[in-house]
């Protein structure tokens, strides 16, 4: 199993690409922001999925590092456009330099990305291409929608999950889909890894989701209940909106209300609230849903059992983990 | 001359453009600024070129209109950086919306540019997508430079060339580039159109800083003075820092140093200056050096003569137009 060789790799793809050097104040955020780390998911489930079809899965990892890139553009803006301090427990973009520098340097990062797609050959590229404009539009909807929905007094299951499928999964789904077509794969098997990319990140957000709440503070790494004190509409705000009545109601509408409150009492009084309306078990359920869905399109899948094993692994790993 | 149903049939293409519906405060702002007008200088070039080597122009409008979607990204951006408050006289996207949506609306047209490119058929794409991206690059370069610029007490002359090769030339060496890479013209010629390009753009922003102290006000359409009102580092200020001395330097750094003022009083004490030390003929003098360089570009140019033509009248219109 050359997992621990394809994660060695992609690291040091990623330390090795070269962005550009001058302005200096232009292309220093692009380096900063890809060394913080991160768990690198996405370019590995690309080559985790071309590696189900073919072995010479080193020829796609530059390639694979666009979706990479891509995703760290977009953190730069979202962590601007949402005012987040920290990324990754390091200062953020807009808070190391300044605004103006998270802006320029998030457009010339998506140009990167772009850039990088260049080394892939024909006939892949324009499938490629085509898929990634589409999935770049569409992850700019969600964060719209994510940001539209900070106004608004209340929110759907159906409007939250088409909204985290717009900013979160589509790029999971794109990152899947790219591994089957550079692998040669046929278009019914394409589009089985794009809608196991899109169930797996659904379920993906949902686990984070939950994380936020009821992650253990030690391994999570982020301060448990940011969600929390911030009053981001997550899955388990919604479902704790739309159940609570009477005494529960009042409790939690009393601390959303709250302009200056202290946050470790919040953290708690809203997780009590959870606690009551069973809001952890309605979460991990819908959660369970989306890998279960996953795992059945991961069987509908024509490919060996055997190669599909590391994304099965892979598939049980995001749900069960812990950061 | 199909000179007027190019100019209609590309305007006409450009009100036709779909981006997208929902969310509707991601998308109309695309169509708001896009619906402001301009002059549509670097598509009408694209397709000028293309018109040199073959009549079937229309085929290639779609395709052209990436560099115009890509040019309004642009302003939407730098505009925010800027703290612009009005574009072509009208509001710009964060006054009248806010600064996520100038910064989200802007990410989502680079990628729209993107998209409109998908409709370039082999084997013109990837020379196209490639140089694109390098161009994208050099922009974001450019305006770096220019807010970087801001801080800096002087400026060379060679920089500040430098800085609006980036920011301004690039993009209309890539449009005539383009052009001919659609019409499948040869290395040389296609290098030609590059260079043509990039002479012309240095001269038009010359051109453009001269009208902001010496343009018309009634043609201009902008408030004359508006870069001196804001210490802007033109052509003009860097060659007043350079060459001043004595009561006419005391005059110049008075003026810049200035916190509160009145605009049409330092707009008038600082034209005396550029009038006492001679800059309007310098700069006319510089921006005439490329514009008959691009001249001679032209008629290096491998065609026949008469298919230079509308290129060469344009490059004449450039240099006098009054807005």
């Amino acid at each position: 199993m050359p997992l621990s060789e394809i994660r060695q790799n992609l690291e040091n793809e990623i330390q090795n690409l070269h962005f550009g050097e001058s302005p200096t104040e232009l292309y220093e955020p692009l380096r900063y922001l890809m060394k913080l780390g991160g768990k690198r998911m996405r370019p590995f489930l690309t080559i985790l999925t071309y590696y189900a079809f073919r072995n010479d899965w080193k020829r796609i990892v530059r390639p694979a590092l666009a979706v990479e890139v891509f995703h760290n553009f977009s953190l730069m803006h979202d962590d601007l456009m949402d005012n987040a301090p920290l990324r990754r427990n390091q200062a953020t973009i807009h808070e190391k330099w300044n605004a103006n520098t998270a802006i320029l340097s998030g457009d010339v990062m998506l140009v990167e990305a772009y850039k990088l797609l260049e080394e892939i050959e024909n006939p892949y590229f324009l499938p490629i291409f085509k898929l990634f404009n589409q999935t770049a539009k569409e992850v700019c909807e969600g964060q719209q929608f994510d940001m539209d929905f900070e106004k608004l007094a209340s929110v759907s299951e159906a409007q939250y999950l088409e909204m985290i499928r717009l900013k979160t999964a589509v790029l999971l789904g794109f990152s899947l889909q790219m591994g089957a077509i550079l692998a040669g794969a046929d278009q019914e098997n394409q589009d089985l890894f794009y809608e196991l990319g899109i169930q797996m990140g659904i379920g993906f957000q949902l686990k984070d989701d939950l994380l936020d709440v009821y992650g253990e503070p030690d391994k999570f790494g982020k301060q448990v209940g940011g969600d929390i004190v911030e009053n981001k509409k997550t899955f388990l705000l919604i479902k704790a909106l739309e159940n609570a009545t009477g005494e529960t109601k009042k409790k939690l509408d009393f601390w959303l209300k709250q302009r200056h409150f202290d946050k470790a009492e919040k953290v708690q009084a809203v997780t009590e609230v959870y606690n009551q309306l069973n809001i952890k078990v309605l979460t991990e359920q819908k959660m369970h849903n989306y890998f279960d869905q996953a795992a059945q399109t991961l069987s509908r899948i024509r490919l060996e059992a055997e190669k599909k094993h590391l994304l099965k692994s892979f598939l049980g790993a995001l749900m069960e983990r812990e950061s």
